[in-house]
C-alpha cells in the first residue's frame, strides 16, 4: 500500500503516536480510533483557505452527521468552526457541551414541529429552510416567541456531482429544497422575504458527496451568484449569504485522489468576486459544510481476526470480530477501503482475501479482493478511512454493541465515546 | 391493496384490534407496532406442523436476530419454543427474562471467546460449530469447566436458494460452516467425534432466505440424511438431530406467495422418513429455524407525514418522520412493502409517489412507485411487514432515536421496547 502510514519498530501500526496494537490490548476491539491532529488540521485547512482566499468573510460549518458525538462539537467550536445539524438528536448534542449556537446550521428535509421549536427556541444562527411549509410553520414558531429567525433557503442548483463526473441536469429530482429551473426557488424567496418572523440570511446548496474535482464547486457558485443577482433585479433585496454545503471528496484507496482544501476555495472565491463585479452584486458570506472531509481519513477501526477459512479455488474468508453493525458502509455502497495488519503492518501484502465480519448475514463483508499478508486468528486488522458515517451509523444488529471511540494524539490516547455494554442494549427493553 | 387489513368505522386502520391513530397519539410516531397473535399464530403453526407431521420430535427455535428484545424470549418460551441466537448479546437478552438455556442455539461464523465461554457457562442445549478452531475451543473452555458441551456441525449442502430460485451449486463460497463436497464436513464430524468435552448432536445447514419453494427445503433434507448415513457408515456414529435452518418466506408485498408453513413441515417429513427407511438410518429429532416468518408479517411501522413535494412531470417525495434509520432495508436491498395511510385506510390509493425518510441522505427512501390516497402533512402512513429485520437493524443515524416498539393483542396496547431518548444518544458520548 502506497499510503502514508506510520509503523514502529516492532512493526505495529502507529496511530497519532500511539501503538495501535496497545491500543487494542487497553480497550479491546472493535474500537474506532480518531487521530486528533488529523481532525484539527483538516479544519485549520478550511478555516484557513476562507482567511487566506476570501478574506475571512466566511464561515466552516462541521457536517457533524459524519461523525456526531460531543467531543466533535468542543473540537469544532475550540478550532472556531460552525457545526451543521440535520436533527433534534445532533442539536441536543451540541447543546449538551454548549455548542455557540449562533455558529449552527440545521438542516433537514422534513423537520418535526418539535425540531424547529428546539432550534428556534435556542436561537440557532440559520435553519435552512427545504419547503413552503416549513418556512410557514417556522414563522408561526417564531412569532408566539416574539422572535426572528433566520434563515436560508436550499435551493436545487441543477448541478448533481454525486459520482466522480457531474452533470447539469437532473437534480431537480430530489427530496431537498427548492428548484431552481422551475421558477420554485425564486417564489420561494419572494415568499421568505414577505414572511413575518423571518429572515433571509441566505441561499443554500449541496451538490454531491465524494467529489474529486473543483469544477462542480465553481459551476455552482456561479449558478447561485446568477440566482443572488436575479434575486436583487426582482426583488431589490440582497442576498447576504451564500451556503455551498459539502461534498468534498477523500482519499479511500489509492484510486482515490482528492483535491486539497485550499484549491477549492481559490477556484470559488475567484468565481464569486467575478460574479459579484460582472452582475452587481455584494459578495456574499461564504459557508462550507465539510463533514467527510474533515472526520473520513482521520479514522482507523481496529478488528481482531478471527476464523480465517480457506475454500479451495474460491477465495478465502478472514473473519473479524465488527461488520456491518460498526461499518455499513460495505454492505451499503459497496465502498472500498485499504487494509492491513496493524500488529505486522510492515508486512508484505502477499494474499488477497475476503474480510468478512461476524454478522448472521453472507452479505455481512466488510472488503472484497483485499490485499493483505497471510492473516490469522490474533492478528490485529486495521481498516483505514473510516472516521466518517461508520460510527454515525452504526447499529447493534445481531445485539453487537456499538464498539467505543477512542481519540489519540501525540502519543496519548483518551476515550471520547463509550462502547456499548450488554446491559445497553437491553436498557430500553420491558 | 388485495390485502387483508382491518378498518374501523372511522376509516381508521387497526392491529391487534387497537385503532392505528390512537397509538400515534399515545406513543408518537415513528412507530413500530407488532400484532401478538400474529407473532404466536406463526410460533404454533410451526409448533403445530412438527406435532402433526414429524410426531413431535423436533424443537421450532425462533432465529432472534429478526427482531430481539426481553419480550420476544418471553413469548417464544411461552409457546413451547427454543431460540437461535447469534451473538452475546442476544444471549444475554435471553438470560435476562430466564429464557432455558437448554433451548438455546448458539450460532456464528467468528464467535469470540468471551462468547464461547458465556454460553458453555450457561450451559446452552447446542453451540453451532462453524470452523475447526472454533471446535478446539469449544473444547478447550469446556473442559476448563469440567462440562460437556453438546455441539452441532454447520454443513454446506451445496444448495442455495437466496433467491426465488435454488442452484445446487454455489454454496461452498460462503463464510458459514463447512463443505460437503470437498469432504470438509465429514473430517470435522471425526474431528468432532474425537474431541474431547464436546458431543456430537447433530449437524446444521440454512439454505438461503425468503425462499417461496418447498423443494429446496426437501433437498437439503435429502442431502443432509445422505451425509447422515455417511457418516454412519464411515464411522458408526449415530446422528441425533437434524437442523435445517430458517428462510422460509413471508409476504411483503401481493407479489410474493408464501407457502403454508405446514407444507414445508409435511415435504421435509416426507422426505426424512424415506431417507432414514432406504439409507437404514434413525428418524432425527429436527430443528427448524425461523425468523422473518414469525415477525415479519406482524410488524407495521407507523410515520407522520410531513412534507409533500411534488416535482411536476418527474415523481412526488411524500417525506414522513422516520427512513432508514428504523428501516434500513430499502437502502440496503430495495426492499418492497405495501404502504397505506392509517387515518384513511379505506380511501382510493390513486397516485404514485416516492415515500422519503429525513435523514440527510438522498438515498433515505422508503419505498418508490408506491400507490397512496394523495398524501398531506399530518397523514399518518403504514408501512406492513416490517416486524423482521427493522428495529433489529435500526441505527440512530443523523442522531435520530430509534422508536418505540408496542405489543396490540385483542384491543389493548402494551410498550416493549421505549423509544430512545435525546438522553440515550448523548449516554455513552465523554
Amino acid at each position: 500500500m502506497d499510503r502514508n502510514v506510520k509503523i514502529n519498530d516492532e512493526g505495529h501500526l502507529m496511530l497519532g503516536g500511539v501503538d495501535a496494537v496497545k491500543l487494542t490490548e487497553k480497550y479491546g476491539t472493535p474500537l474506532y480510533v480518531m487521530d486528533e491532529d488529523a481532525v484539527r488540521g483538516a479544519m485549520r485547512a478550511y478555516r484557513d483557505s476562507i482567511d487566506r482566499f476570501y478574506d475571512g468573510n466566511g464561515m466552516i460549518c462541521y457536517a457533524s452527521k459524519a461523525f456526531s458525538c460531543k467531543e466533535m462539537y468542543r473540537i469544532a467550536e475550540d478550532e472556531g468552526l460552525g457545526a451543521d445539524v440535520v436533527s433534534g438528536g445532533e442539536l441536543y448534542t451540541a447543546l449538551s457541551v454548549g455548542f455557540p449556537m449562533e455558529r449552527i446550521c440545521f438542516h433537514g428535509n422534513n423537520k418535526s414541529d418539535a425540531e424547529i421549536k428546539m432550534a428556534l427556541y435556542n436561537r440557532v444562527g440559520r435553519i435552512v429552510v427545504d419547503n413552503m411549509e416549513e418556512l410557514e410553520r417556522i414563522s408561526r414558531f417564531a412569532d408566539e416567541l416574539d422572535y426572528t429567525a433566520n434563515v436560508q433557503l436550499r435551493v436545487k442548483p441543477g448541478i448533481d456531482a454525486h459520482t466522480h463526473q457531474f452533470i447539469m441536469t437532473g437534480q431537480i429530482d430530489s427530496k431537498f429544497g427548492f428548484a431552481l429551473e422551475t421558477g420554485e426557488a425564486m417564489e420561494a424567496v419572494k415568499k421568505a422575504i414577505e414572511t413575518p418572523s423571518v429572515r433571509l440570511l441566505g441561499v443554500d446548496c449541496h451538490i454531491g458527496s465524494q467529489i474529486h474535482e473543483v469544477t462542480p464547486f465553481v459551476k455552482a457558485a456561479e449558478v447561485m451568484m446568477d440566482f443572488i443577482a436575479d434575486i436583487k433585479s426582482e426583488t431589490g433585496y440582497e442576498i447576504e449569504e451564500l451556503d455551498l454545503g459539502g461534498g468534498y471528496g477523500i482519499r479511500y484507496t489509492e484510486d482515490d485522489d482528492p483535491v486539497p482544501y485550499a484549491e477549492y476555495m481559490e477556484a470559488v472565491s475567484a468565481a464569486i468576486h467575478k460574479k459579484a463585479a460582472d452582475l452587481d452584486v455584494g459578495v456574499p458570506f461564504i459557508l462550507m459544510e465539510p463533514g467527510r472531509s474533515i472526520v473520513g481519513e482521520a479514522g482507523t477501526t481496529l478488528y481482531t481476526v478471527g476464523a480465517v477459512k480457506e475454500i479451495p479455488g474460491i477465495r478465502t474468508y478472514v473473519s473479524v470480530d465488527g461488520g456491518m453493525g460498526d461499518n455499513p458502509r460495505y454492505i451499503l455502497y459497496q465502498s472500498k477501503y485499504d487494509f492491513l495488519l496493524a500488529n505486522r503492518a510492515a508486512d508484505e501484502a502477499d494474499t488477497v482475501v475476503t474480510v468478512a465480519g461476524k454478522c448472521c448475514e453472507s452479505g455481512d463483508l466488510l472488503g472484497e479482493n483485499v490485499s493483505l499478508p497471510a492473516a490469522k486468528a490474533g492478528d490485529i486488522m486495521a481498516v483505514l478511512s473510516t472516521g466518517a458515517y461508520n460510527y454515525s451509523m452504526a447499529s447493534c444488529y445481531n445485539r453487537n454493541p456499538i464498539p467505543p471511540v477512542v481519540m489519540v494524539q501525540d502519543g496519548e490516547d483518551r476515550l471520547i465515546v463509550k462502547g456499548q455494554s450488554y446491559e445497553d442494549l437491553i436498557r430500553n427493553d420491558l
